[in-house]
């Protein structure tokens, strides 16, 4: 087991990775408020996982009720939240109930917001079961549900008490999110780390073949650059804005083709090349780099062209997210690669430009 | 004009009350984060003071949209919640944007929610336009909507940036509406304050009759009380749970009979008496005492008896509240007139035949 902390003063909190940790009650119970639970998952991971974590925690003997909701990004709305909540109310949770997120991004994402608003708050632990979940989203407290126009544009901060990521969940993770979660470990190496970028090129083919070290490297290292961006930066006021490369376009995708069609991985994978464009139409970095992120995104099996929602589209989708400012559209780009700035330079004219030159043949 | 101020360090604000304060744009425009504003108000308060404000925050150079919802209790829910993120975002709202909450408690509520799930988190101001709003729900940064099955289930601690009570706006508020928000009033006499309630005594019917003088100074005595209680509480761990003297069993009474059918104010007035009731049966206070609350109450136009629910309703509903711990219900009582505590001694048949007490002749 490797272990982190995200360093927030009186709320920080351990991240723990390693193999078999559903089974470890001692990691667990000493974060919960008191001795009782709520676990949501999916009625994916349900039938996997829930019985194993319940029965970890009930012979520590804690109280465990569960929720188990749809599957996919096109279920995290008011809807779904709704029925969280319903349960919650149902079975009497309290506000020192401990809710345990138990899945992908879409479960800490909407588990996390639940937690954030019900009783105007109680404490919640994460339990990431996919790869994107383990190495960006259960960690740094972001929480949201989507909205018809736009993505996670109605959430809260709320930090998590404790993040557990066993990578023995990975085992039966479908290679479609493998690939997705892949997307964002790419990501920690283009924003600011060349070595890691580095290691990822020499190890990708392991990390496909789910080789459990090298699983662990990768989950360890994103996690490091992303505890050490929240602890400086937790209200994206800065530097944590950078997390969002390729996000700005890719949110666009994920909303314009329809929240569940795209992976967020993917989008960002396909988005992620849109920044790299532009960034190369601003003259920050070569073509050269451009092939080269598109290469490792290729090897990793991700897309590198966007689907075909009208140029218009893109920007109008855009112009929703939450980094606009006073109407202008500010992104994350490349100053070079393993660089990334946060950067309002682009005009209309190159971010469309950009977007053109990343398009699925139609 | 009188001022007070919100001690939270850096998310300290202001609290102004006096005449004509709509027309006041230096009280507002250093307060906004940038100089465009999203008002949420009703479809009551939008004809009588919605243009007011617009015009005095455009003459200051201020871009104003605003957002009329439904006027109502019943309509504090994801529904309605969901129309103004709609209009938000078909605005093209920015996370700077300031969204100023113009109406009563449920306004506030509302919108102050929106707010704080807006995109993570947007700034806000409390422009209270009746008196239940401008003496306790506009101060303090309690948010919320309410659940079918209780009562402010679903919500956030969002601290408003500025709170501006403009007592001309009570000029238009219905008798009934005006005799709700002195339940309130008379809640901060009887839970710490004997020489306010001793005030209110000698001067309820100025007040009923709308006397300025009387309406600033009964507002600006609650809002120091509330000011107090919640900067030395933010989060409600402790003291400032004593501001919730009769809610447990008023916001029963709301739920049981369907929202918008009681107003709050006369909920937390029938539900005071069974707390009075409450403390009696437990020996805490005298007959005397009781007969003195309900006095007053009874002056003030408000209930001092619940509607006949059924005890065993009232128990389910109250179980459901914030404030269960472990199962037991803690319910703030008056240890003795001007002196509320925060109580699990209570046995549920002493609750029971406390409500049973209380209970309108059917």
């Amino acid at each position: 087991m490797q272990s982190l902390k995200v360093s927030l003063d009186s709320r920080s909190y351990p991240i723990h990775i390693g193999s078999g940790l559903l089974r470890c009650a001692e990691l667990i119970v000493p974060h919960l408020l008191r001795r009782n639970t709520l676990i949501v998952t999916n009625t994916t991971v349900a039938p996997l996982y829930l019985q194993q974590l319940t029965h970890t925690l009930e012979n520590a003997g804690v109280t465990c009720l569960s929720c188990a909701i749809p599957d996919g990004e096109q279920y995290k709305n008011w809807v779904t939240l709704n029925q969280i909540f319903n349960a919650m109310l149902s079975t009497r949770c309290e506000r020192t109930t401990t809710l345990i997120a138990l899945g992908g991004g879409v479960i800490g994402d909407m588990g996390g917001f639940a937690a954030a608003c019900y009783q105007r708050g109680m404490p919640f632990i994460q339990v990431p079961t996919t790869l994107l979940a383990q190495v960006d989203s259960s960690v740094g407290g972001k929480t949201a549900i989507n909205h018809p126009l736009g993505k996670n544009m109605i959430g809260a901060f709320h930090q998590p008490r404790l993040v557990v990521a066993d990578t023995e969940t990975l085992n039966t993770l479908p290679d479609r999110e493998l690939r997705g979660g892949l997307a964002e470990v790419i990501k920690y190496g283009l924003i600011r780390d060349i070595p890691f970028l580095e290691w990822l090129e020499q190890n990708l083919e392991r990390l496909l073949a789910r080789d459990a070290d090298a699983l662990t490297e990768a989950i360890y290292r994103s996690c490091a650059t992303k505890a050490e961006i929240v602890a400086a930066d937790e209200r994206e006021t800065g530097e944590r804005a950078l997390l969002n490369l390729g996000h700005t376009f890719g949110h666009a995708i994920e909303t314009g083709v329809g929240y569940g069609n795209w992976l967020h991985g993917e989008a960002v994978a396909a988005g992620t090349m849109m920044a790299a464009e532009l960034s190369a139409t601003l003259g920050w970095i070569a073509a050269r780099d451009v092939a080269r992120i598109e290469a490792l995104f290729l090897r990793a099996g991700l897309p590198v062209t966007g689907p075909r929602l009208g140029i218009n589209k893109y920007i109008e989708l855009m112009r929703h997210d939450k980094k606009v400012e006073d109407g202008r559209l500010r992104l994350v780009l490349l100053r070079s690669v393993g660089n990334a700035v946060v950067s309002d330079v682009a005009t209309e004219d190159q971010i469309a430009g950009a977007i053109a030159g990343r398009l699925a043949d139609g």
